[in-house]
């Protein structure tokens, strides 16, 4: 039977027999950096625009989990080969790990890790919820500013996201979108935000999740021959498209049909859209950025 | 023999055995509000303030732990009593839990939960460096403003404060004080920051936590007859004080003698931190703010 399987304390078992110690700074202090990554068809996406990420996500925070790239590519590959599942989202965690004793607050004294752990493929906007077309509201509650917390460094400290998306959900959004500080459309819970007009594409730049299926799109845009920019934005540009997409590797894109309750373009998910989202699948079918998780097995 | 000890999942057990499991947003959200109390000799300081505070960090994010008050306040005892320890620190946690289903992403859906934890009375800044004074860095990284999340929801979103630590280690530094995006001080990695000019004592005011020792403090200066206020603070103005201190449950005081390796005031642990310490464990010997942990074991 296909079951979600992790990789922690050097070993590979079940994920929901997979825990954390509550005293370790991994959770106490949120000290983890991660990154998510996904396979079709047993095909990995994009495996070393991630893993460099994570690499310099670990770096930033000083975390050096024990292992090198390729055992960490291997790590990543057996996770999914067990799971039994052929599509799948991998979360790579870099650890802060145990301090050297218990009394003690030094992260420098701790032994960082390792975790690896792959679940079904999912959906950050469920499914049928990105086909139809998703309500999202801006929220008054500010995206943390990057000079506090570096959101290019992925990492789970999600409280204004999760405060963000709660927000959203009194107001009867399905997700929300965040400002940063000084009113800028930033991104959502999990997703980037992008928008046409007049046949330009564009996305928020700067404190935000620089997301490889945002990168992604920027090249279909070109094979598709349509110019994308990335540019500051502010609610009144979003608010003013033509048409609007979320885009994450944990489901790819869905359409924006409303903000804050209110259509966006004619309030239908947009032919944009689908172009993009039918281009990005048929693509990634054809093996595009695909590395075969059997190559990496030992 | 005495030992940490957790109550987690309805069940006392011995803290290192406790944990998380890795897939719910407790972990992965770092979805958890939490508080730390302090016991000496056997008398709980402070609370019905420590369960004011958790009550209202749980409440700012909707999070509804399976205990009332008085069933938190004797599960927060029965761990200390069960540690062996007169001298204890217990956190507690009110956690997101996990969700309905595993690719679900919505926090509503989880079934939240309560935590505690106690650990052997411990020092923010140990103990040797707290009485010989410490040298604090006022570093680059900035402190998370309120408006992406709010410093008096006491949260394990640290990574602004990792930052900034690691940070004041590179730079010599026993630990950090971290200033708002807009300059102002805020606080360090588990402390509140006081100092004192011209015989007036001063706290940054806004955009941190507002500590419980903090509010100690504030009485204590009202009994030593020393003006005590909160108060916009720049570095410059910690720069120039006559004396400086630290203040947290875990710990108490601790004498600031630099601030980026330049001596503050005289160089020395001042006279006036001095006496508000003593003053601090006089009055606690005596049983001020204690709460007996016998008396809230069932």
């Amino acid at each position: 039977m296909a079951e979600p399987i992790a990789f922690i304390d050097g070993e590979y078992i079940p994920a929901n027999e997979a825990k954390i110690p509550i005293l370790e700074p991994t959770f106490t202090k949120s000290d983890v950096v991660y990154d998510t990554i996904s396979s079709t068809d047993d095909l990995i996406f994009r495996l070393d625009d991630h893993l460099d990420r994570f690499e310099n996500s670990c770096q930033s925070m000083k975390i050096s989990p024990p292992y090198d790239r390729n055992e960490i590519a291997s790590i990543l590959a057996t996770c999914i080969d067990k799971t039994g599942y052929r599509d799948t989202c991998t979360t790579l965690m870099g650890t802060r790990g145990p301090y050297k004793d218990i009394l003690s607050r030094d992260p420098r004294t701790c032994q960082n890790g390792l975790i690896a752990v792959s679940v079904p493929y999912y959906y950050v906007i469920p499914k049928d919820k990105a086909e139809q077309g998703v309500n999202l509201s801006i929220v008054e509650n500010k995206r943390v500013p990057s000079e506090s917390v570096d959101a290019r460094v992925k990492n789970f400290n999600w409280m204004d996201l999760t405060r963000g998306l709660l927000e959203a959900y009194d107001k009867g959004g399905d997700s929300a979108i965040l400002c940063t500080p000084d009113g800028k459309l930033s991104e959502g819970p999990g997703f980037n935000i992008w928008f046409s007009k007049d046949g330009e594409l564009k996305t928020p730049k700067g404190n935000l999740l620089e997301g490889i299926t945002r990168k992604t799109i920027f090249e279909l845009a070109t094979e598709m021959g349509i110019k994308a920019t990335e540019i500051e934005v502010y609610p009144e540009d979003l608010r003013n498209a033509d048409e609007a997409f979320t885009s994450t590797t944990a489901g790819a894109v869905a359409s924006i049909i409303q903000i804050d309750g209110k259509p966006l373009g004619n309030g239908a998910p947009g032919i944009l859209t689908g172009r993009i989202n039918d281009l990005y699948w048929k693509k990634r079918k054809d093996g595009w950025h695909g590395t075969p998780v059997k190559s990496l097995l030992n």
